[in-house]
């Protein structure tokens, strides 16, 4: 049935519509800035959702920024000021009056505070907690107590808890008396009498069950409790892998703390998506709102060290001066084999870049997925072997150059192929993030074995 | 405060750990499927969560997953199979017993049905969709008449609504009278008397309001509407960037047809990202499950892509074997020509795919971007002009060399930074995937221009 039904791909139409009518709103925006016109400016915003207008004051210029924030002075709240990116929001929190800070922070759950709080510094972060009410701001810095990117610091302290052996009836009584709910809540958590949770039910079932049913009888089988000092990382992976919607948090005595519901989840998980797709692409921690300078700075390291082991490359070749100036058509090849041993290996190791981060690839099967790039690489290279000895003896005129790059096509992609896997893996069981350190590793292996192999070759049946 | 406290990077021996258990059950499983035990098979499964049941049978081999399938039998139920990797799930419905396989697809939801029955060939489709009741069936062929990857496929059919003139009591009293109530929802959705959504309320919300509250008056600021027809990956994209947990779904006359929830959105998510990663490292669709001769076919048209690039990027160095005749060193320093401009262009790149797929890089900030990388290629341009100059001076002692490599620095760092970003935006114009195809372009742009402009100064200074 795949091919018999019709597949959307992207709706072009109405993405261009959507840019259109982003792209206007933007420069409305800027617009009245410009003028001086606060009315035009709100009305811009008003019907915007607070990541919409996060997204526009990420979009515009520092100068234009400035104007805007300036103009809509009160109108900037928490949820716009929790929506911004972390790169610019030093900046933006500079450029609001204290006062409007104060009341923006005051507006917001502990658990975006926090995250606002630990990316700003600390001259800002003292200027905050004192805008706060004493039980916000003690809530606050217990979270800040806990490791960055851990539990702690991205679960919500409100939590609606039953005792276990409580009923159904008993439960919605409870809910149904209590005056401050937390805002946004789905489970209800069973506790122990020592406060230790150990199941709990969702509000739905809840609702279609029976007063006296017991709530042990209803829990739900996808129950996990992770530990508030645990990586949001490992988090997020098990709220997609076991379909969890919310988790409790407990401490190093096993009490409930907290619990993380599946929108934060997912904002990890497309924050560590972002980090690795960087990281792959040699570019660190950047985003579109950087300065010029900023992106500069960031990314002259990598390229820095990729000059390193470009020279590298170059000294292998330098070994063989002799038949390169014997025979120049090795010069003109070798982007070839350089391009083919690189391109051959980014692809195996961003099969396993990726897996290792999904966790498919595992001391299990790690043996087999090596044979398999291994043979993968092998095939490839014959192939590639073949229609480049051809090449080479079209254009060259020379049998034996197409013989020399048919080899060192074979020997560069099965290295390729396994240098793609066993780097990643290795930089893996050292503690290294495969995605940071991979590609420098791995083409710097497909360079200079294929250049070696390439040339002394050459140097043997050609000289 | 960001360099007082602790941060946790990966925390090594717990996922030491991880890896050492998961290890241990795949090696038993294997062994039970060898010695046909199944007592110790099911044994190794029951404390499993059917995803890692599923991860299991995608990390072992072939061989292996048939054995361990057939001792299985009935223990394979529905949960199993809609986690498994639809690279592997035709091979393991196929080993599966029809009637363990209509067993399993009874005990499932729809929308978990319509996600295996899309991936599998026309005679399995038909086999399964026979072992559904009627009512199934009806459910599931008309999730199947939506497009793929729309919002009509990820939507559960079920859903919880309330006329818009209720209050809370009356939608407390109605749910606590219906007896199939969806085993998962989280919102109450308001519809008008022609069954179009126009608002909802969460559980909790309704939970802690008083009974003669008119829903009308609790409803949520969040809600978002989706056409049946709307394409996953933007629903995905909405569900992260608005915050929400619950979405209905609307057909073309705007009536209520179903909601999509966050844990599906999350899903969707991954699976874009995966694709994304996957994309941008010449790798199509393709998984550790697949064999050694699917993933050479799979890798060889995007190879063979390369190779066309690479031998234009050669046809320019032969335009200048005399100058390479002449002066060996420019064979030499070469790759560092191409290794710089490629390196720096797919830094530029990444950002801009990634920003382009976050809807962060549009038509308001297009030119401004593209400003940026220029001035940033530039600058870094120069800076590694300097300390290549120097190199090629100290190395081959010619400053004619060090000023030819210099030079031609700067221009393969500008021109890198400016196909980095123009390029995907390009291809994001004429509506093709920017992960997809920016990597060969943009090299390609940075080696023939490399490649030109060294030589060609060269051939004009050193000839």
């Amino acid at each position: 049935m795949n091919d018999q039904t019709e597949t959307i791909e992207q709706p072009e139409d109405e993405t261009e519509d959507d840019y259109a009518l982003r792209n206007r709103v933007v420069a409305a925006a800027i617009q009245a800035a410009n003028d001086g016109d606060r009315a035009l400016l709100l009305e811009v915003f008003e019907p915007l959702h607070p990541a919409d207008i996060a997204d526009l004051l990420e979009q515009v210029n520092v100068q234009e920024r400035t104007k805007i924030l300036q103009l809509a002075g009160d109108y900037i709240d928490g949820e716009i000021l929790s929506e911004i990116d972390e790169d610019i929001r030093n900046e933006v929190i500079e450029t609001l009056e204290p006062s409007v800070l104060a009341e923006a922070m005051r507006t917001l759950e502990s658990d975006d505070v926090v995250d606002i709080l630990e990316d700003l510094q600390d001259v800002q972060q003292e200027a905050v907690l004192e805008a706060l009410d004493v039980v916000d701001r003690i809530a606050v810095e217990q979270a800040l107590a806990y490791p960055e990117f851990s539990a702690g610091r991205l679960m919500q302290r409100e939590v609606v808890i039953a005792p276990e052996h409580w009923t159904v009836g008993d439960a919605i009584d409870h809910m149904r008396a209590q005056s401050d709910l937390p805002e946004q809540f789905y489970h209800v958590v069973l506790v122990d009498p020592r406060h230790r949770p150990t199941a709990y039910v969702t509000l739905g079932r809840l609702m279609s069950s029976r007063r006296e049913m017991p709530l042990q009888s209803i829990t739900e089988d996808s129950f996990r409790v992770f530990d508030a000092v645990e990586y949001e990382g490992d988090i997020a992976y098990a709220f997609n892998q076991y379909h969890l919607i919310t988790a409790p948090v407990i401490d190093e005595n096993g009490r409930l703390v907290g619990v993380i519901t599946i929108d934060d989840a997912m904002a990890v998980l497309d924050e560590e998506h972002e980090e690795d797709v960087l990281r792959l692409g040699g570019v660190g921690d950047e985003s579109l709102s950087n300065s010029t300078l900023e992106i500069v700075k960031r990314r002259f390291p990598w390229l820095g060290v990729n000059l390193a082991t470009a020279i590298l490359a170059s000294i292998v070749i330098s070994l063989f001066e002799d038949v390169l100036q014997a025979v120049v058509a090795l010069a003109v090849l070798m982007p070839i084999v350089a391009s083919m041993g690189g391109n051959a290996g980014t692809q195996s190791m961003t099969v396993a870049v990726r897996a290792l981060a999904t966790r498919d690839l595992t001391g299990s099967n790690a043996f087999r997925v090596v044979r398999r790039e291994a043979v993968a690489g092998l095939l490839n290279g014959v192939i590639f072997a073949v229609v480049m000895g051809i090449v080479g003896v079209i254009w060259f005129g020379s049998p034996m150059i197409g013989f020399v790059i048919a080899v060192a096509m074979i020997v560069n992609l099965l290295v390729a192929g396994l240098s793609g896997v066993l780097v990643p893996l290795a930089l893996d069981k050292v503690g290294i993030d495969p995605a940071l350190a991979s590609g420098t590793f791995v083409t710097t292996v497909t360079d200079v074995v294929g250049f070696f192999a390439f040339l002394g070759l050459a140097s043997v049946v050609l000289l």
